[in-house]
This record gives structure tokens, C-alpha cells and sequence, in this order.
């Protein structure tokens, strides 16, 4: 059986080499899989697969032995297109490109049903974490309550650093570019797309309709401040880059991208470090569980989108059983009527006043006290309380700007 | 499509209950599952399934409706009759029975392959913590190097008492009783017995041979004291009871079941407290991997159980690839050669000159000192050794006796 991969970047070229190395195992000799052609618009040459590469996706689509294609050029075009073109033509594929699982998920699920295909993506959140055969298996028995994690890798090294090492924003972001943990480019980690695109698709899995990212409201990492990180650890909290999707008792959803507050006590999440990922299912039957590891890097993922390889290849002409709903304008409620407890950090010119004040519009609220805190800067928690109200009395203080606000997360 | 319960306590009357809550589903509709027999010795009169008891297990095995069995009666007679007599007939059989499957496996694999059924066991080990399908489809591109964890949710339970609250072994048992987290004989869970089937299983599907648990090296937990708690903590370190399955340059394996110290710092196993099991994954392409959550209950166990009954409902007359070798007898290399750091606490009544012997024992040795200490009581941190040779000399110092030997844990 033939396979095929579009695009020869990073998990592209791990793929290639990870389907070469296992190709010899004793396991696999019943399956024998041959990697056929790598299509890129580059040539490579001295590459040991240099001869593999075509630049003409149509011998791709028109060779019959081509039975399985992994799709790992990332972007939504022309990466829709061919995977499109390939399901039509009743070739299974695997993708480890969530923007467009999240985009154009439930499009390319239909195709495969219509050609007796598969569409496995489990490369596409988590890096090698397994989470979405977990999930969309091993979990079915449960009705899922809540999704959460950190699944963006490159912030939570960030992160960590500026909160374990109390590194400025830009100088950590700095370091993981010197490391390889970010891209030259690095906004849509950064602003937190990265991580909704992935919420989109667990959420998606877990609750049987399609999310699309314009849903979901995505804040980044960029305005957090060494001032947040000394509030934070004053409360005993990380500040983690978190994901979430809950179901609502209307049968809608609520799902956000936002920085967090984690309590160090009790919640495995704030112990996620580095450039590691973790994700958490709440199910009625099994409680909480909770998938952990690197989250990137072209040998996870790589991991990953062997297995759907061979997943597929394996059961050629039967289907998986993955299936959900397209989604609704309104299936996502508003993130302004979500409940919360949150951390604010303001300025002010008159504390005494800014103080008064906050206590008359938050009832309740407590403020943190820290050794070293600038003049005039104040933070406190207040309890919970709804996202847009909360946002309202903030903006309507006398005399105070909202420099900061994140949610407290409780699991 | 009809189903069948082997033993109605706690796992299978979690198993039927979640069975009937989920078969008004919607998703569940195209597959129209019906729970036909609780095969029991017992009557459950004023069950709400009552109806569904019979004490006839020919009645089951003759009826050709009965497509899926579930096995949650435990121990290995007559489940192992039961689960083969059903697999000769054609039914796949799921279970959470890991005893059965320890000892087992390898004999109704082979039987479910020649029958054209499947068997299934995801609920044996960690509960509803996904680890088997993870393990054996998501991770299936990946040399596995290790596999390690904390796999007993009863003795994790005491070990956080004991180190958290300062609670001695004997007290930290009963309240785990009065939580119904420990059974009225505690020794399978204490003693390591438990742990021992499950690193068994999972040993056998990460390196593709049967493992026995008469071949892993058990330790329980029984002679933890205080005072080791105390010395552990000085060390900024945890005591888990963890079970280790390594690959050997040579293809055979090592593993063993035992209490050992895990450094807090850098190791998410570390803070796995209460009944909550975790198991880490180590591949050569995806790193470490680690799913958590509760071990136990039946509620989890359900979980996984109902979803292998999915499993095999979705995929009838389709073989699901599972497949090892049998064991060996020396695939599983001597515990007494295997190298470690070692954690040791010895008696003595003259401490000078036990003091001398250890450093003449252990060149690097570096003794632990607590406030409060015993007289007489040393601790010590050995240097790698092996085993068998560090036991020996241990063994070989005059006037010292060995109190309690474990492994420090570095991953």
C-alpha cells in the first residue's frame, strides 16, 4: 500500500523519517506500507528521500496504489483543496494541520463518509499526546462536562519563564525564539489562535458539534507583566495560558482562550511546565483525566500522524466512527455572560479612592498585597461574577485604569 | 445486538448501570444495544434489574443474541472458563479483571483470534485513565523505552497521608477503609500484588511479550514508617509505590513493583496524590507521555468498560489488532541486577562507627540529617549500584541492621 505526504516542512520531513525507520519492524511486515512521493513546491536536493519529491499533486491524486496521504503542509489553502480532492477520490487522509480540522473539519468528515474514507487528525492538538482517539473512544461512555488545557507549548515556556525565573515578557519570548519553541512569526501562538483553533476541535469532539474559532473568544499572553507574575505567586497561583469549552444546562456551550490564574494547590495543570501540554476531560462516569506531554516538535507529531497512518492503512475500507454536527451561530453563548471569579490589576492616581471604590462596585473583592508594588498600582480578586458586568463596573471607576484582567480558574 | 454481565458487584453493577443511562443516546441509536443477563450466585431482589439475573452461564454461552460479554466478576476461576468458553463461541469479551488478564492474556488473545472475536481489557488497568488504546494505537510508531506509574489508587492514598498529614502506616489504612478506598483484606493492594498485574499488562503491550507477574519483583508498602516519610522530605522528595517496566539493551526487560522516592521537582508523578493513578510513557519519538486520573470506583472503571462493549458492538466480525508473544523465562532479567540510586534507613547502637562502615560500604554515600531523628537511626542516599550487590553489603555491616531499602526514582 502506498503512501503519499504533502509538504516536507518540519513534521512533514519527521513523518517521512519516522515511516522510514518503523517500515523495517517485525510488527508491521504484515502491512506493508511504501512512502511513494512527498509533494513540495521546494526540491531537496542530497536529501536521502530527495527522489520521493514531486512538485504535480495530480500524479498524487490520480495514482490508484495511493491509498493513505498525510497532509502536513499546515494553512487552510491549498491544504483544503487537496485533502478534499484526495477523500473524493476515496483515499483515506491524516492531517496534523488544526486550523484546518477547526476550519473545515466537518466539511472533510462528510467527504470521507460519502467516499468510504477515513479523516483521522490526532497530530492535530497535543503534538504525539493521544487525546483524540481517547476521547472520541475510550470516553464515550461519558457525557463530557468540560475540556480545558494548556495546549499551546511555546506560551507556557513563556510563561514559566517569567514567572519561575521573573523574566520580562519579551525577553522570555526572546529565549524561545532562541530555542526553536517559537517562530520567527510568532503572533499566533502568542495571541492565543494557536490554542483556539485546538479548543475548537476537543470541544467539537466532546460535545458533538462543530466550533468554529470566530466563536470563541481568544485573548493572548502579550499584556501580562512580572507585576502580574508577583500577584500571582503571592496568591500561590501560575499564570497558565488556559483553553477551556464547558457545556451549558441549555445545551449550548461556553469556550474561551485566556491567560490564567491556576491554584498551585490541588491542580496538576499549574505543575504543566515548559514547553509540555496537558489536557483535561471532565466526564460524568470517569471524573477527571487528565493527557500530559510535549505538545510540539516534529518527532510527537510525527508520532502521531504514523499512527493515523497506520490506523488507516490497517483498516482500509472500514470507517471510523467519528461524527458530529455542523455548528450554529448561537451554540456558543457569549463569553460576556460567562461566570467567573477574576484578578484585576489597575492604576490609579489616588489610591485611597481607586480602593473605595472597587469595594463598592465588587462586593467581596480582596486586594493583593505585595513587598515592591509600584505607586498607584493595585490588584485584586473578585468573586464571581459575570464577564460583562464585571468589565462594565471595571471601565465605570473614577480615576482607574484596568491595566490587567484574568480569570481564576477552578477545576 | 444483546449483552451479557459476568458478576453483578460493584464494576458490573457500575458496568449495567451506565449501560442503561447511555442506550437513550443519540449517538447510540444507530447501534441498538440491549442488556439481556447479570449472570450472579446471588438474587438482587428489588434490583431495578432484577429481571436480568440468572445463575445459568449456559444460558448466556447458548444464546447466539448475546454477541458482547462483559467479565467483571474478578479473580481467575471461573472467569477464565467463563471468558474462554465465550470467546470459542464467538462472543467478544471485554473486562476490567487484570488478574485475568496478567495471567491470561496471552492464552484468550489466541483464542478470541481463532474465534473472530475480540477481547478487550481497558478497564484493567488505571480504571477509566485511557492507557490501553493510547498505548497500543496512538503510540504504536514509538520504540518504548519504559513504562512507569502509580497504578494502585489505595496505597497512593495511604502514602499521601502518611507523608502529608504525618500519619503512621496503621491509622492511614483504616481511614483509607472508612473511605471505602481499601478493601477489608487490604494485601493485594498493600502488598504490591495489585500493581504487579498491572505493570504486567502494560509491560506486555509496550514491548510485545507476555510478562508474568510471578516474574516482577513486588514490593508493598507495609514497612514505610514516619520516620522514612521524614527523611523523604528532607530530600524534597515524595515516597510513591511505582511500578517500572524498562527495555534492556539485550531485548529482554526489567521490571518491578516497590515503594520508592520520586524527587518533587520535575516529576508530575510526584504530585499524584490521593486515590488518583498516573502512568508515564517514555517512546523514542513522542517522549514522555502521561495519562492521569482516579484508578478506582466504579463509576471510572464502568467507563471503560462500556466503552470496549461500544468497541465491540461497532466493530462485531472485525478483529481489533492485538497481538504478543508469549513470555519467556528469562525475558524478565534478575531485580538483583538491576542498577538504581538507593534510599536506605538502618538501626545501629554504635552510630560512629556504623557511620564509618557506610562510607567504606558506599564511597559517596551522603547521609540525611532530620531534626528529631531516633538514636540509633541512620539514613543514607547510596550512589547507583546494583541491587543484589548494594543488598550484600548492606547485609555485610557489623552491628547495623537494614530497616527499610527503596529506590530513589529519577525520570
Amino acid at each position: 500500500m502506498d503512501v503519499a505526504i504533502l509538504g516536507y516542512g518540519v513534521v512533514g520531513s519527521g513523518t517521512a523519517r519516522l515511516l522510514e525507520k518503523i517500515s523495517g519492524d517485525a510488527a508491521l511486515r504484515a502491512l506493508p506500507l511504501r512512502l511513494k512521493y512527498i509533494l513540495d513546491i521546494r526540491d531537496f536536493p542530497g536529501d536521502p528521500l530527495e527522489r520521493l519529491v514531486t512538485h504535480n499533486f495530480n500524479a498524487i491524486l490520480g495514482d490508484p496504489d495511493v491509498r493513505v496521504v498525510a497532509e502536513t503542509m499546515g494553512g487552510l489553502h491549498p491544504a483544503f483543496e487537496y485533502v478534499l480532492a484526495c477523500l473524493r477520490a476515496g483515499k483515506s487522509v491524516v492531517t496534523s494541520n488544526k486550523e484546518l480540522v477547526a476550519a473545515k473539519g466537518y466539511a472533510l468528515l462528510q467527504a470521507a463518509r460519502e467516499n468510504n474514507a477515513n479523516f483521522l487528525f490526532e497530530g492535530s492538538v497535543g503534538g504525539g499526546i493521544p487525546i483524540i482517539r481517547p476521547l472520541s473512544q475510550c470516553l464515550c461512555a461519558n457525557e463530557i462536562a468540560e475540556v480545558a488545557g494548556i495546549l499551546n507549548g511555546t506560551t507556557n515556556f513563556i510563561l514559566t519563564r517569567m514567572l519561575g525565573d521573573a523574566m520580562p515578557f519579551g525577553r522570555a519570548l526572546q529565549m524561545a525564539q532562541e530555542n526553536g519553541y517559537a517562530e520567527r512569526d510568532p503572533s499566533a501562538d502568542i495571541g492565543g489562535a494557536d490554542a483556539c483553533r485546538k479548543i475548537c476541535i476537543l470541544a467539537t469532539l466532546a460535545f458533538g458539534r462543530h466550533v468554529y474559532p470566530e466563536q470563541v473568544r481568544t485573548e493572548g499572553i502579550e499584556g501580562i507583566t512580572p507585576e502580574d507574575a508577583a500577584y500571582a505567586d503571592r496568591l500561590d497561583c501560575s499564570i497558565k495560558l488556559l483553553a477551556r469549552a464547558k457545556r451549558l444546562p441549555d445545551g449550548r456551550i461556553t469556550a474561551c482562550v485566556a491567560p490564567m490564574l491556576v491554584p498551585r494547590e490541588g491542580s496538576l495543570l499549574a505543575c504543566v511546565s515548559d514547553v509540555n501540554n496537558a489536557i483535561l476531560i471532565r466526564g460524568d462516569a470517569v471524573g477527571d483525566v487528565i493527557f500530559y506531554g510535549r505538545g510540539a516538535g516534529p518527532e510527537p507529531t510525527a508520532s502521531a500522524v504514523v499512527a493515523d497512518i497506520l490506523d488507516c492503512a490497517r483498516h482500509i475500507d472500514r470507517r471510523r466512527h467519528f461524527e458530529w454536527e455542523d455548528g450554529a451561530p448561537d451554540y456558543v453563548a457569549p463569553a460576556e455572560d460567562d461566570i467567573a471569579k477574576f484578578y484585576a490589576r489597575v492604576s490609579c492616581d489616588d489610591e485611597p479612592s481607586a480602593r473605595k471604590q472597587v469595594l463598592q462596585a465588587f462586593p467581596g473583592a480582596s486586594f493583593i498585597e505585595i513587598d515592591g508594588a509600584r505607586p498607584g498600582d493595585l490588584a485584586f480578586v473578585i468573586l464571581p461574577t459575570k464577564d460583562g458586568q464585571m468589565r462594565a463596573a471595571l471601565a465605570g471607576l473614577a480615576g482607574v485604569k484596568a491595566e490587567m484582567v484574568m480569570r481564576v480558574a477552578g477545576f
